[in-house]
């Protein structure tokens, strides 16, 4: 079976797993993937349902059967190794440099019956089925590695695989916007403790993203200009919260974060997407992720709980006005001591911040890496 | 000294705290309050900023102060218990029914010279004073209560603290919202293990207040009648998800709930907000905020860690549309796991639950109380 060819040399080779979910690898070494997942086959699970929490006009995803997934298994039965003799796992194959499987527990769920989302919610709006697309994305077969020991190479590899599923994905037609993020730490909910992140392919813009999409409307009708250029041009005008750099992207912790360590990477030359990013982005992102990170890890010197998440254009609006960035926000602000959402942030919105980010970027920048 | 009569005989008497605070003592037997606070004299912190998040148009407040706020001091170092010879704490007295007392590490603080907020938020709006007030209100003298073991009586004396707190901070001319909420738990941030809550009095509307308000306003030109009126109305009839009921006041799991278990409380006959609550929904809450509560820490038979926030009407605006409820949010989906707020409903808003609030409503009608 011939893979597709990807850039940096990545090609990508799709197998199906026992009960018919997708695994796809992405290799760099001209491996064959013929393993065979050997495990029972089991059904999927159903697809939830979006009910429309009417104070908020919000929707909220129902995936019941998620209640049982598996809960911080130790490291002999981390379900993402590779499968050994006697120990089957997710990933058929006895090894892999990165895989992205579709979700085993998924929140959103492929269908054949996709229903239009409703525009106008109302009290009356009935629930529609949670329709989407939840995958996993391993990194590195290491167990103990973190996104910031993997080699550039590695990472190119992800980047890679990051951009072909979000082209692939924004192919389908009831998939509106697409989340690639990772949640690394017991601190932010993480139940499998190997190097691991998500893609969420939502039905319908997510909350942050139509605030975002209202907010760059209103920039680029005011000013006729992209708020993210002006976002990063005032960050390099500043200069006080800059954090690492090099000629394609930028790091900083933006003027109004909301965490203590908060850190946003951004392309210099804005793009909508991350399958939009050309070669010489995508060749400087390795490095400028890495040393973000061994930044982050630096502060405390401790490895810290940390949510990172791929803000981008959505697959068919507001691609004029919105662009591809990277929010790191972690939730500690000292060796024991989390930053929590509590009342005013969780119920009311309103975030309150211990430390300036003046102060916190450069805390940042006195890493020694 | 004589104090200020409120409802259910509960009498407030005014003292101020060794930096210039007020204290405020709400009591039901005839207390004197005339204890002075003998602690050293020490310069109160200087008010925050807000800054305006850009591509949100969030405010967020930066209270740089706060990071060496106290944190989870031993049951012997106190600060909110009463004081005692050779321990001092923020309560002078040597012993206290309920007390409200303005925190010594406000996030938003009073101030003489208010700035108005600016309408318009662009990148280019400057920062503008944290003004605010953040009050703190112990429920009880007791360490080791909790908000479920006060009597009706007591509970009566804390419901009429914050109806004066309202009552009283709305006629401050740049306050615009009013948010009594509890912290409950080291899971959900909790600094100090005593029983207590906290006021934050804000000079804009916090972020989901301003949805709430946006959506009832749309419901009411639509419809003609009042958000929460029709929600209650739902619930009742639903049936479902109901958890607790009385001739006043009726508790259910919301049809859209968030988190594995969250109850809201509503008055059947709406009002705006606390301080307009009349003597027979005064009068009835009590008994059923206990029970709610007492049902939360019966499903695992476990203090459940939770948040419980009044939402109300804004001081200003929307009052013909917004009505008070209580919403309780618990991150305990089960004994050792906690619902974390992780990649999809953190940065992006895009809420997953594990449990249908149908069956979680089951598992609070069966806790035998």
């Amino acid at each position: 079976m011939s893979g597709k060819k990807l850039g940096a040399g990545v090609v990508r080779t799709d197998r199906l797993l026992m009960d018919g979910r997708t695994i796809r690898y992405y290799d760099t070494q001209g491996q064959e993937r013929n393993a065979v997942d050997q495990r029972e086959p089991e059904t999927q699970p159903k697809i939830g349902e979006m009910r429309l929490d009417p104070l908020n006009n919000e929707w909220v995803v129902m995936a019941a059967h998620r209640q049982t997934r598996i809960f911080l298994p130790p490291k002999e039965l981390n379900p993402l190794a590779p499968s050994r003799p006697g120990f089957l796992t997710e990933i058929p194959e006895s090894d892999y440099e990165v895989v992205v499987f579709d979700n085993r527990s998924p929140s959103l769920r492929d269908t054949d019956a996709p229903e239009k989302i409703p525009s106008e919610l109302t009290l009356e709006t009935p629930p529609v089925p949670a329709a989407g697309k939840c995958e996993v994305v391993c990194f590195t077969s290491s167990y103990d590695a973190s996104f910031k020991d993997l080699s550039p190479n590695q990472i190119r590899t992800v980047l890679e695989a990051w951009r072909d599923r979000v082209a692939e994905l924004s192919k389908v037609d009831y998939i509106e916007h697409i989340a690639p993020f990772e949640n690394r730490g017991e601190e932010v909910g993480v139940t499998l403790a190997h190097p691991h992140g998500q893609i969420y392919a939502y039905p319908n813009l997510p909350v942050k993203t139509t605030q975002m999409l209202a907010v760059a409307t209103a920039h680029k009708k005011r000013t006729g200009r992209v708020l993210l250029d002006d976002v990063v041009a005032r960050e390099l005008s500043d200069k006080v919260r800059i954090v690492a750099e090099n000629k394609e992207w930028v790091a900083y912790v933006p003027y109004a974060a909301r965490y203590p360590f908060e850190i946003h990477v951004a392309p210099k030359r804005s793009v909508t997407d991350l399958a939009e990013l050309d070669e010489q982005a995508c060749e400087a992102f390795p490095t400028i992720a890495k040393e973000v990170l061994q930044r982050l890890d630096g502060v405390f010197d401790m490895k810290m709980a940390y949510i990172a998440a791929w803000h981008q254009a959505p697959v068919r609006v507001g691609r004029d006005v919105m662009r591809l960035h990277w929010q790191i926000t972690s939730v500690r602000r000292a060796p024991g001591k989390l930053k929590y959402l509590a009342g005013s942030e969780s119920a009311f919105g309103a975030f309150m911040m211990d430390v300036w980010p003046e102060q916190s970027a450069q805390q940042l920048r006195d890493v020694r890496i």
